[in-house]
């Protein structure tokens, strides 16, 4: 609950109808699918465009499929608000990922509007294409076109379904390829004069914590050695003493080990970290359980606020690799690691939206959200978390319409507050 | 190089020809392919009884192919010492493992013959069937089925390969499965001084140390957790906080890192002890770089001369599982544990033979052997290891004949000491 200080309250009607309008259109068996720039994510944006056309606010639609919808400002030249979020799905994921931020922001103008309220400047809701990975293994297709920032290669990516390219897919719908060929800028930086977006959570801490909503301190960076190996010999396991033994198994486990106090350490010193290693396996068509391992394969996967902090947890695993690789008599190769630098929020954008929460709580978010996009460039950008059952991406997502309100309802009253 | 006492000396030329006849007849591309009670360990079989019959040793074959080749004794009924190994392989084995033994044997006998020795009791080699369980899947069915000691139901254990069971291949060879059906005795163990038996070593010790031949002091049992599983939660990598995390991996590493460290203090207290975890594997299914792991599967596999050590040390792997399961939030489930008891050789041979290596060294053996069913039985059992390199069970298996020599030395002068 958010302070009883508004007389502009959520249309929460309208929400429950859009959410179930999206749950109809694109429930597929158990789960939703709205595929990246495919049928799914299309009848997502007719379903919002026409809600926002009967709220009364402005369509346009850039040359990529971003959808814009505007609720007028005094001052029309001025930069505006965006308020976004993307409305594709993973395959099989679930109706809020994505769509409630869309839908918050189209509730928030409804209520706006309906009260009279005439902003400074505009204030647009931006449904923002293709921001899951899933289908062209590409993140941000839709907020980094509109900035020009997609490698114009990314065009002939396939879609991981049916096989045809991002460029044959933007074509087939309508859309104009050449504004990513050209890196074409369709929105200009200067021209935002912030970006808010309300998400879901995506991990469990609300839940935990017994609190409907919070503020992103920042969206966590990943630095991650995707094709980690370690590799010793194969041997007896019944007749190789210690002393002779490569034993890839257990030089793997005295490595991850490590990490972990690399892990506790950092944590004790108060900075933000995550270390994870979701994948880690022996050789399938090698192993058995009479060999000593000649061979794992494993991820480390980094996240932190901090680039610096993931720079130097990965530079002491790579120490402590060499270290207990020679102890083992073993050698580790943990490859090239791949960087996403994180995004912190907007400092005064987040103690605003703090002081409009009953019970205000700042964490970080682990994924990547557009968000970030904007926060790169320099935008102010400010993100709410609603508390959400289950994890994100499956069919399970469960977020209370209550919950959903009291998030929406603190973006209503930051957009009256502005300029802050 | 054993000690020059002796002026009985190993027939280095009958040895090399038995083994280049082996070599010939059974290589199929780049390995061996000697399956048990197939056409392979039969030309096995074919080879070397030709050969005792050339040197004029007595030849008989049981009921389930086990070929025995005697050199008669001044009092035939008294107990016979027998020598044996086997003459089957794995799939593209080496020509050294089982076959040497064999080999060892009939070359021991062919000098004894030679020299005019005539021993006080017969003794005998043993070729023994089917040792191998890449075949049949199970070990010892030559050992053991001359003791009656299998369960009938392996009759119908069907070839690997093939797919026909293991009592259509013996009626098919012309032996007799009623033996098996029965738990017929075709060997009394009583009517047993001895089994001796040379062998090539399967891990690398004796290159390490630079020694030709050692004496094995037992053969280590195995007691073994095929399926262990730790169950927990999958997450998101970037969204989950510890406290909330219920990482599969992150729990298995803690836990196979403390056995490590069981392992160590075992062995810092002089037991005998190897611990291994050939497999371990997230599950390729569901596991992804971006999230924490909510399974693992591994084995455990205890080695040990001691089964009261390998008792000890599961029963600290199931405490370690519960509690690090607690710590960690996720379920290990260890699984029942098979169990392969140690096998001791006798005391007496082994302290004979090792008075007969120039530089003697007795280590225990890890892998299975023959020998383990005779030394069940209570009859006096002794086994010779025979440098060797690359390991065993691999095209690549690689004994010198002098070794060979050194090995079988022993063994002749050991026959002409008994009785000890």
């Amino acid at each position: 609950m958010t302070r009883a200080h508004s007389a502009v309250n959520v249309d929460i009607a309208l929400a429950e109808s859009l959410f179930e309008q999206l749950d109809r259109a694109t429930r597929r068996g158990r789960g939703i699918v709205r595929d990246s720039y495919g049928d799914g994510e299309q009848a997502g944006h007719d379903i919002v465009r026409s809600a926002a056309e009967g709220i009364g606010l402005g369509i346009s639609i850039d040359a990529i499929g971003n959808l814009t919808m505007t609720l007028p400002g005094k001052d029309r030249r001025a930069p505006r608000i965006l308020i976004g979020s993307h409305l594709d799905s993973v395959p099989q994921g679930g109706n809020f990922d994505g769509a409630a931020g869309v839908i918050a922001g189209v509730c928030a103008l409804s209520a706006l509007r309906s009260a009279g309220f005439v902003p400074d400047y505009d204030i647009a809701v931006m449904a923002i294409r293709a921001e899951e990975s899933s289908w062209f293994d590409v993140s941000y297709l839709g907020s980094e076109g509109a900035f020009g920032l997609l490698d114009p290669a990314c065009l002939s990516v396939r879609r991981s379904d049916n096989g045809r390219t991002l460029e044959e897919t933007l074509v087939a719908r309508g859309f104009d390829p050449t504004a990513i060929a050209q890196r074409r800028r369709l929105i200009e930086p200067r021209q935002v004069r912030a970006y808010l977006e309300l998400h879901i959570e995506q991990g469990p801490r609300l839940m935990a914590e017994g609190l409907p909503a919070a503020v992103v301190s920042g969206i966590r960076g990943c630095k991650r050695f995707r094709n980690a190996r370690c590799v010793g010999e194969y041997g007896h396991s019944g007749a190789l003493p210690r002393a002779l033994r490569h034993d890839a198994v257990a030089a793997t486990v005295a490595f991850l080990h490590h990490m972990e106090g690399v892990w506790n350490r950092v944590e004790g010193e108060g900075a933000d970290l995550l270390v994870t290693h979701g994948e880690l396996y022996t050789d399938r068509a090698a192993h058995a359980p009479s060999k000593v391992s000649g061979e794992t394969r494993f991820v480390i996967d980094l996240r932190s606020l901090s680039m610096q902090v993931m720079d130097a947890v990965a530079a002491e695993a790579r120490r402590a690799a060499e270290e207990i690789g020679r102890q083992y008599r073993v050698t580790f190769e943990l490859g090239a690691a791949t960087d996403s630098p994180p995004a912190m929020m907007d400092p005064r954008l987040r103690s605003s939206l703090l002081g409009l929460l009953d019970r205000p709580l700042e964490m970080p978010s682990g994924a990547g959200h557009d968000a970030a996009v904007f926060a790169e460039l320099g935008i102010p950008a400010a993100m709410i978390f609603v508390r959400n059952d289950y994890g994100s991406h499956n069919p399970d997502e469960a977020m209370a319409l209550e919950d959903f309100a009291v998030g929406t309802q603190a973006l209503i009253e930051m957009l009256r507050q502005f300029p802050l």
